[in-house]
């Protein structure tokens, strides 16, 4: 039998009513003569509320320790949808990620994938199971242990199946009907595009569309995974959603593609550092064994042997950031006055693979930004995007006048 | 080192401040120069809310789906609890069931310990670990699927850990100080006990006496561990609580020691059932066969070839009784007219050691509740106890006038 993957999101689950609709979805695909695999999220608010315990009980916690807890959410919704399924009379049963296994790396709370080893949920499909339930975000580190992928890792262990599996294609169902040029709430202009190629999803979940985790679009662009992205709350046809594909299986786009915001970064900066050839090294070796994730990083001119370092990260690896700042300082690998951190930021960026072969994107950002009023504090950029450090209350008018100016509200 | 286990029932983790509250007491401990094992609950209510999305989810539930379900509670615990210790720098890790491994019988949902290989946590002892954390009511199955221990079962992982480990003491610590000689909710004259023989306790406990389930009660007797009741919610001293030990270690008790009660048990009559030799073997065979723990049972004299065969059982299991009869009717395995429940009884006991020199406890029994005006339904006894299924509205008033009647509130 063909194997078809089916993730459904938080909300997707949210209560016992929402798993029935959501289990019917899967009888449908059942009925046209798949195995399927369905990949479950916690119940939406549920991991919240566990990390919020952890991060109370323990601010700097032990990351295994945390994904021991906060992996406790899937293993609930997976029996709940496998007991539903049994109900309507399709053979089910749920699988934890050490129960299948699902091997992955040893860094907790952010850990890769590395093996599904198919054999157990296969052989079960010979023996007339007709969909394997498996708790989405965990996997088990070499020790033992409990791992976790990090925030929307069930989109990755969605995509890790479907590889594993060779799937026939990978649906992604959650509470918006696709991919849009921008977030809906934001623009009201904004577009549902019928076609997204691998490399812009990539870009736009990395900057905070928060449709996909990154990693899952990574997987599924090595792995050829087709990756589609639909409602969980509508009547769905072949053709419903987003699919993430290549990039030769569109024809027609948009230089820009769509507008991507997060609220979640935080500006740091090192002030007066004793500027030395490997001090950047330094700095971010420092952070990245603290487990920060820097992502844009600025540099100021160097004067009389000092400078100043600023970089982004997640707001809530502050903490972290500042520990392993202080601890190199105290080590004496980091000379600096002070760390100071700025919230209130947000990241607006744009996207494209048609800027690949245009010119003048970014010379356009910044005028339209310019002409709001709005600072630019940071700018990076890659083949495909540029991404701008804005103070937070400009972020919604900066997406909507980005979203203006290139006309994302027209099909190209 | 020595071990000790110290057990932590829903109520006593409720909260983070509780945790954090258990977690000093297990600091007390430590500092004494144990190693502690902590056997968690789920935080109170948690079990109950996972219990209530299974049943109404699947009404006949797949025990292997609820196992995989409502094992989730525990390990959320056992992940705080290690956070909270770890912040107050004793060194600790969790471990759920299927880590350890605690391995089980296959009987879902009220699975039975069958090992617990020490090398894992005694190695992690060795290396200076000094709380192993661990998630009760749970285990791993042969076939390498969850299980649990069925209701209160974390009092039998507590007591099954304390023999593995030759523990020097298992504690349980709970809402209540002690073993009572009945529920003070229902007779403010109830006494705390200083110490309770294993046989009375196991008694007390498979009367619905909530404090210890059964099965630990009786791993404690079988095993010798020294186990200890008391309360999370005081001060405590190594001489509080109530001990649960050998007969000879109790000096002088009273004839009667307690009166216990349930009102978790129902009345089922099967009406008119066509007797034969092996009928009551087909009868209890089909509910053993469909999951009914029957406590309870009365044959009725037979007339004419027929005759009615009444039993108690947990309430929640009727609806399982009502199916497996129904079931046999189908099959022609068992003849009969209809089948009853009777949801309105409660179960009234007393039980002492005492009983087993002393006679006429029965028949001063059966005075005190005939002087009340109550209906006696159905009779069973032991060695030491003797049960009554009544009206569950005479409850109390039974309770309250054997507690009376037997001076209970005196000490022998």
């Amino acid at each position: 039998m063909p194997v078809l993957v089916m993730k459904f999101g938080g909300t997707s689950v949210a209560t016992l009513d929402r798993i029935r609709r959501a289990a019917k979805r899967v009888g449908v695909e059942v009925s046209k003569g798949y195995d399927v695999i369905v990949i479950v999220s916690a119940m939406s608010g549920k991991t919240n509320e566990l990390v919020g315990w952890v991060n109370e009980t323990s601010p700097l916690y032990d990351a295994r320790e945390y994904d021991a807890v906060v992996s406790s959410g899937e293993n609930v919704t997976a029996g709940l949808m496998a007991l539903t399924l049994q109900e309507m009379d399709i053979p089910a049963r749920s699988w934890q990620g050490w129960q299948v296994p699902v091997k992955t790396t040893s860094a907790h709370s952010s850990a890769r994938i590395e093996e599904i080893p198919s054999a157990n949920i296969t052989a079960k499909f010979a023996e007339g199971m007709k969909v394997a339930v498996v708790a989405g975000f965990q996997g088990v580190s070499p020790e033992g242990r409990i791992t976790t992928l990090g925030r929307g890792g069930s989109d990755t262990t969605a995509v890790a199946f479907a590889a594993a599996f060779e799937a026939v294609r990978c649906d992604i169902y959650t509470d918006v009907d696709g991919v849009y040029t921008t977030d809906p709430r934001v623009s009201a202009k904004a577009r549902k595009l019928d076609k997204i190629a691998f490399e812009e999803m990539l870009e736009l979940a990395s900057l905070g569309a928060k449709v996909l985790q990154t990693r899952s679009v990574e997987l599924a662009m090595r792995y050829k995974v087709k990756l589609r992205v639909l409602s969980s709350f509508e009547e769905q046809s072949d053709e419903a959603g987003t699919l993430v594909c290549a990039e030769e299986e569109i024809m027609e786009s948009n230089v820009v593609s769509g507008v991507a915001f997060s609220r979640d970064e935080a500006k740091m900066t090192l002030v007066s550092v004793a500027d030395r050839p490997g001090i950047a090294a330094a700095i971010f070796t420092a952070l990245s064994e603290g487990g920060v994730n820097v992502d844009m990083i600025v540099q100021n001119i160097s004067e009389e042997g000092r400078t100043d370092m600023t970089w982004s990260c997640p707001v809530d690896q502050i903490k972290r950031a500042e520990k392993a700042m202080d601890d190199a300082k105290t080590a004496g690998t980091i000379n600096f006055n002070e760390v100071i951190a700025d919230m209130d930021v947000a990241k607006v960026s744009v996207v494209g693979i048609g800027m690949r072969s245009h010119t003048g994107v970014a010379a356009k950002m910044f005028q339209v930004l310019s002409n709001e009023g709005i600072n630019i504090k940071v700018i990076t950029t890659s083949e495909i995007k540029i991404s701008v450090l804005i103070d937070r209350k400009y972020m919604e008018l900066a997406v909507q006048a980005l979203h203006d100016a290139f006309e994302l509200d027209k099909v190209a």
